[in-house]
């Protein structure tokens, strides 16, 4: 079998551990050939690719980003795509494509699967919102880089006498701030799921110091968005030209709360350091897996579809399903971590 | 309701954060009581136990060990106890006790609830062998310092040209050495589940030093066993007084990969550090969820069961299910790790 | 002898690992007996301290924070104190007291000293601008959380060819930006200590994707600033009520590169989790000497001195030459540095 | 100008990062070209380097181990090498030779020195003990894994009132031994430069429990040794065939321990885990440094001398005093640790 690999979409710890995977179980259990196009579907429309031996994922396990480079797909370059998929499956030889990628990416598989190209997905994002898989990698990795944070954070709060509000990713899922903000402890959490309550958020802080506890941390998703009209920067800050600047939820919360509280309140806007990296043990166990059990679907011509953890089993269910709506924090998570407001 | 908690067994990152979830769940959201039992069964005996508020919980979420303290339990004493349940129970006015262990401790739990006690046990062990459900807090901890000694030992078997043996938890279940091995790209991985030929360690160590890769990494759980007649220091190293002395496996096998390859092995035994300090983001929100789910249980009086993880949510299984058979690692599992002797 | 020892200005990881090492020297190497005011010079001033034997220290030196608290130091407040020192030291019968602080606190203990109370000081500050002493502890865990947000930003910024600005903490001295941006190989570092170049970093920028490297990062310390007139975002951002807003120079100079360069700039604020959580080996080994020998220089009456690493002993420097002058990276040091704009 | 460079002797993180910074230096600085010679000198002998340009170091700042790898020298070889220094010196081309590496490695550096080649030296050792320098880098990365495993390992003692020995590398010193001890916070320190009491070590065990604090954790140099007649098993473990064994320090000490006390004591030998992987940033800018540094050198006909870190200078420092004698643990520096035995 000939084997063609990509990632696409935004980076996440884990690429590199997929792509090993798959090259690993096709070279070496299965004889197979592999070849890796570069920066996405762009390298398969461009005809930029590498073949991808046993050496060539040789220590890349534990590194992040992706040795094949990355780039965000155009609509109508990916709809020249679909039109030829039946030349480019026959240009490159290949008998399967495994994209691995977001929801966009997957979108777009399903689009070449539609169109005929034999196409095996792995679904990929920091925010675990794809839909169909219990958990994807590269969550985890996220996770962890902001519960460290929230944890260094709190000896800080303490000490001083603050309130601290963490930004982490999570535009429109709230997973990453949900799971670190448990983790960490925060008092508050912030989901796009939810909009959250202002006054809710004041009182708790005044009641923690009311007990003694002499600061708060706040764990808010970028996405997160106050009930409508609590807050006067809901609109972010204008500047002297008249365009909104750099000014996320964290750090509107923290002057909002700065003002209401009367107190010291500082953001902490972590971006794409949670991105990036070496992934968790967890991650490319998962990632690992998920390239094992791609090609195994691939040898057993079960296109059209993804992998997915399914409890402790990796099955293989269809692309349609995986993109079909994003998956958010449900309300009985948030009722669990108690402190979503 | 007033509630017992008791942790009983070996340490597990992830001990106080659900004695701290516990805590919060009752008190914040139930106006409950909540008594905690010093040094596990043996405080339940003797009296030693006391109260349990939001401040004796406060900045423990992060913290290694257990606030409440831990002791083996003996068999003679538990009986004891599974006898005076009722004057136990109404002794410390409790209206249901939460012991959180692995799997003597939930053994004990179910004796004391066939005898008449409201128990509501709560898994733990870094082994992740405990039945019923599909993971136990502590594991991802173990899993993630077990890959980062491997991680580490890699760059300097590689520059070195050594052969290096991990030796990792796990008398009766492979789990950590299947994972921390896949995380950190061990070439050989040796579990309790399968008695491993040393033939085959050999030969692919030979064919990895043949293709110009001139190091290997191979770990082993402590209760892996070579295949019956293949190794010399079956029985360990006899001393002087004619004892059989710390030389567990991972020692062993080096001394016999050393001889056999005519190149340099090294043991390393990372023992107890796997299984203290710390827990990972993981294991914190999986511990908190089990420790929130513990409470509602008792809540609703679904007595005699346990927490458990499956898929992404929580639910009560019979604690008779989680103590039936220990959880090992499945064929298909080591098939798919690849590198399982 | 009677030993009173005190916390004070911002959070600094070893703070802790510090007073641990005055009361473990003090009480168990000499028999005295060791108070802690609490929230740094007020507690001195209102009479809030406790008594600090070996069990209050005990489990805190990987500990973040203080767990004396610490407060700012108003000046009107301060020269009360010096006003009346004889009568504080003979009200609380102590022989010495030990400031644990930054440039303020040192200088605080200096007024104190010359007003005649016996005072011994230990230099804090993540930032190691404190003049006569190496190092102070603090630095390297500051130094090591910002190189692994670096390490981390590195493969999304290659995955995704992008400049990626790390703003760090630093106002007056650029340490942090230096070291971290050399353990991280940043392409290029700004400090306060020289206003930088915006065409340089652009012309690096350019000529890095010249060469194929698609990516650079950039430190930037919070007090660098760029070069007169050559970056229009010099004044930060005025919001529609004609205020200045939290836009630091991290988030201007990637608005700046984005829209000079043409490509992607993205900004990072690690903020205040440079300042708190678990010590560095490091820092904890130098905040146990600077205690250990902060209560043998009580002993031996060297008063109005503070304790400083030099080479690789401690030594007592005067307090007076600690607040001379801020100790800012040389010429020297950004030239070895190489990226210094 | 031309340069060869080499690594030699034991793994040590930071290896590469001098590595990088030579070339760095010498290509960017100074238009220089570098060769690497491969495994030590080895390469040097028989004729095995590779041309190092700004590509081959890119990315490997990080790493650990060595791009160049690494082998033992064998002293026939390392005097042919000397007797043909000037052949060697004109069959490369190379201006100046700089080899990375420990006492061996630069005491065969003198050699060649001596015999008239152009050497530059740049120090290495985990171990820390060359002299001349204050620091050396890895040493750092070594503390704190260490300190790392004992941090984890007191919460698993205390929850289960256990004594833990935890076995560090060191053989003739113990300054990892005495900085992971007290960093770590470890009740008994043991050193190759004083032999232990093992009475005083059981003696301050019990006076533990008599306090109330129910376990201990002592930190032992793997070239620590009892005062003669008070161990045992001082001999280690003699097997079946007459010969010692894997039994370490660490491990003799649990057995004597746990014998003496009554009390379970578990040993820990973190071995080679402690010389591999991913540099702290500590180490990273220090072997930066001392590569910059080595390139000036030689540029400036500094032969003879080595890389040296004194105070926050580095200076060079001829070769001779670096081997002269190894920098051990001084009585001052076991006193103000207070716990060493």
């Amino acid at each position: 079998m000939r084997i063609g690999v990509l990632t696409a979409g935004g980076d996440c710890p884990g690429l590199n551990a997929v792509i090993r995977s798959v090259v690993h179980r096709a070279v070496a259990g299965h004889n197979d050939e592999v070849i890796g196009f570069e920066d996405g579907f762009k390298g398969l429309l461009d005809g930029h690719y590498r073949p991808l031996d046993l050496n060539a994922v040789s220590g890349i396990l534990a590194r992040g980003g992706t040795i094949l480079g990355s780039a965000r797909l155009e609509r109508d370059r990916l709809r020249e795509a679909a039109e030829n998929c039946a030349e480019l499956t026959a240009k490159y030889g290949i008998d399967v494509l495994i994209p691995i990628g977001g929801e966009g990416t997957l979108t777009a598989a399903r689009m070449l699967s539609d169109a005929g190209m034999p196409v095996v997905g792995v679904p990929k994002t920091i925010d675990n919102d794809i839909n169909g898989t219990d958990r994807t990698f590269g969550f985890d990795t996220a996770v962890g880089v902001a519960t460290e944070a929230i944890d260094r954070l709190k000896t800080t709060a303490e000490s001083h006498q603050r309130v601290m509000v963490v930004e982490v990713m999570g535009r429109h899922a709230g997973w990453i701030a949900l799971e670190s903000g448990m983790a960490g402890g925060a008092h508050g959490i912030c989901l796009p799921e939810r909009p959250f309550e202002i006054d809710s958020l004041v009182k708790m802080v005044e009641e923690r110091f009311a007990r003694g506890k002499k600061f708060a941390v706040v764990c808010v998703a970028e996405g997160a968005r106050p009930a409508e009209g609590t807050m006067p920067y809901e609109k972010g800050i204008i500047d002297q030209f008249g365009h909104e600047r750099f000014t996320g939820i964290g750090t509107r919360l923290a002057v909002e709360l700065e003002a209401r509280l009367g107190k010291e309140a500082r953001p902490v806007i972590l971006g794409h350091v949670q991105r990036g990296g070496t992934p968790t043990a967890y991650d490319r166990v998962l990632a690992t897996r998920f390239g094992w059990h791609a090609v195994e679907a691939a040898h057993a011509g079960q296109f059209g579809k993804m992998t997915a953890l399914r409890g402790t089993s990796i099955e293989m269910v269809p692309l349609a399903e995986g993109v079909s709506e994003l998956k958010t924090v449900p309300e009985g998570r948030m009722y669990e971590a108690e402190s979503v407001f």
